[in-house]
């Protein structure tokens, strides 16, 4: 027979949805499974994606353009515009998801054996899209006991070679809910403009920023207008993960010329999901601010609570709604995949994200989860109490 | 500045989309385009889509799994068994558009360097797959005297080397509109059996197929069950490009297991489309009978119009929407060009897919253009005489 590309069998799976089938397992089992390993809010999605949805006409669900209809980058301009980033619609194109708006991205920006520098731990599927691309990611660590704040400076530095093409940043971060400062991002701008290199910012968490300053995107940076590329999404925004719905916004004319080649020869962004987002972003802001709100509740109470179960500890997300938790195990992932298997507590257990699966230093975050808060108080309280009587009796605690 | 990576620049720019601005162009000048660019079918999709559109209920638009929605991948296989295809929901993994499944097989079977032989002209696009995995596609060239027949089985095994890992075929055939016989599949399956490959076959025109026989798919063949893979879509039978909503399928649990990872890694398809393309499947025989009917009868209007202007030839199609037609002129990219920037007929012109796109000889297909008959009757009828006009008028004629 013929076998899978090494590519294929090197691809590290996905640390947030390798355990699922264990999850539906326990599910089938009749249990109640608390699920905070993915960032999928609960939230409802905005009514006008719903109205949009029963305005559509029958007719012809054809192709729209590769970079996406004109409306909607028309008002995705809008949308930056409002937080003061100064982008034209030209600048934008549409993808399918924020996944693709990697993958499309790292296709036209680097070649095989190519490098991107980011801080760790990291979203898991950068990785992944790197690996598809051949490209090499380099992580700067940091840690939880500051707060998984940005490295120094100098340690990024270190680790720029002629093949660095990039760095990337998640900002607010998935897994940490780092925020970075302004001061933190304009050290990130010069080493990008000594170094002439790419910044990448992943921005789809811009509306959770849990301080009273505004929010400062990469592309308000001054001297690299040109240099930078925001990645977007409307899937955590509007709670409309399953539209697939994103954007790369980039004043690089000619990085935009060589992502549409890419993007033309996969026609096209989903139409439905062009057409939802466009209302989405039309929504109230009573919507927005109910949906800050719940999330900023949501934190304050989840924070706590980790923090009172004994042996664990999480630091105090500024944005996103992950926050990364220390536990009291050798191991998380067994103490995760054990969770789904051989405990429950009053017919429920809970599910979280393995972090080792956010790090590439062999080793690190083997004893830390990424925690999303994306259910409902009274059940992230059941939540925490059922992580408090697991831990209580898993058998693989951290030796003293 | 940072400059964009090889791939992006080596990568070749969609025969079908690349001329796009000039056509909008004409169009700004108030010029009729009749686009027969590109596989966009005008007529309608089926009323049970847009009556799913209407049920969905106000909630949360959440990710669905990373395969499809379970509902999805069972009527799928249903749909599959009506053809005499055996194969369960299982063998099925739900892909963004079969652009998104050629692009995730690719990268599970294929790496760096690996290399696959399929008949040019091919669908442009596998080539752009192909380089984004930095696989190596090596053709077959077929050949319009003779309708562009599956090229002698001695051709394709000429060609196979250490590094050759699977054939690919689009059947009925994107941009021939060749339909494969059973007896050229099975030569194909005797091949990738003795030397071990995979057999990628796209049937995303199965529904058009103008002879009396019944579809007979690379699923079907005895012997190579798990080392077929297909690749379909919807976009084409239900006309619905727009939701975005193909499928792999393959019995080969290895290559599923690899192009799992890749999925996870993109979260998952559009659920949006994936709820219309459910209800689609169930659409009734009148409307897939009505959309066959319509597409036979533009066949028959269209090639015998082709061919009777002077100087043009096309083969009669068996499959799909297209057909390759040859056209007395040098250059004909400069040709399409030059119907979208200069000429017009009645306030109209004509917009086609230049061939040698489809091609990977160098030099092949320049006199020849890639039509696809995705218009009404009279809009096809207007369109033949806006080509005769325009080749009659054209200062690049072939020389005698």
């Amino acid at each position: 027979m013929p076998q899978v590309s090494k590519r294929g069998q090197d691809m590290a799976a996905s640390p947030i949805r390798k355990l699922v089938p264990l999850a539906n397992g326990a599910r089938a089992r009749g249990l109640k499974v608390y699920g905070l390993n993915i960032g999928q809010p609960d939230l409802p999605s905005p009514p006008e994606a719903f109205e949009a949805l029963k305005k559509i006409e029958p007719g012809v669900l054809a192709y729209s353009p590769s970079e996406g209809i004109k409306p909607l980058r028309d008002k995705m301009a809008e949308y930056y515009h409002r937080f003061g980033i100064d982008v034209t619609p030209e600048d934008i194109i549409v993808t399918t998801g924020g996944s693709e708006a990697l993958l499309l991205l790292f296709e036209a920006a680097l070649d095989p054996g190519d490098e991107i520098i980011m801080p760790e731990p990291a979203y898991a599927n950068y990785m992944g899209f790197a690996h598809m691309a051949g490209a090499k990611i380099v992580t700067v660590k940091s840690n939880i006991e500051n707060g998984f704040a940005l490295p120094p400076v100098e340690e990024f530095e270190k680790l720029i070679t002629p093949r660095t093409k990039a760095i990337l940043i998640c900002n607010p971060n998935n897994p940490t809910g780092y925020l970075y400062s302004r001061e933190e991002l304009e050290q990130l701008r010069d080493i990008v403009k000594k170094h002439d290199l790419y910044l990448f910012a992943d921005e789809v968490y811009r509306e959770y920023c849990y301080t009273e300053e505004p929010y400062f995107s990469a592309l308000q940076l001054k001297g690299v207008e040109d240099r930078v590329v925001v990645v977007d999404s409307v899937s955590k925004r509007y709670s409309e993960c399953g539209i697939r719905i994103g954007a790369i916004v980039t004043r690089d004319e000619k990085l935009r010329q060589a992502i549409m080649k890419f993007a033309q020869a996969r026609l096209s962004p989903p139409l439905l999901g062009q057409l939802v987002a466009l209302a989405s972003i039309d929504t109230t802001a009573e919507y927005m601010k109910e949906s800050y709100d719940e999330y900023l509740a949501r934190r304050n109470f989840m924070i706590e609570g980790i923090n009172k179960i004994p042996g664990c500890f999480t630091p105090m997300p500024k944005g996103a709604f992950y926050t990364v938790v220390r536990l009291p195990v050798e191991d998380a992932e067994d103490f995760v995949k054990w969770c789904l298997t051989d405990f429950e507590k009053d017919g429920a257990t809970v599910f979280m994200a393995p972090a080792a699966g956010f790090y590439s230093t062999p080793g690190a975050g083997k004893d830390e989860v990424r925690v999303a808060y994306v259910l409902k108080k009274e059940d992230l309280a059941k939540a925490l109490e059922v992580l408090e009587a697991a831990l209580a009796a898993y058998p693989g605690k951290k030796k003293a």
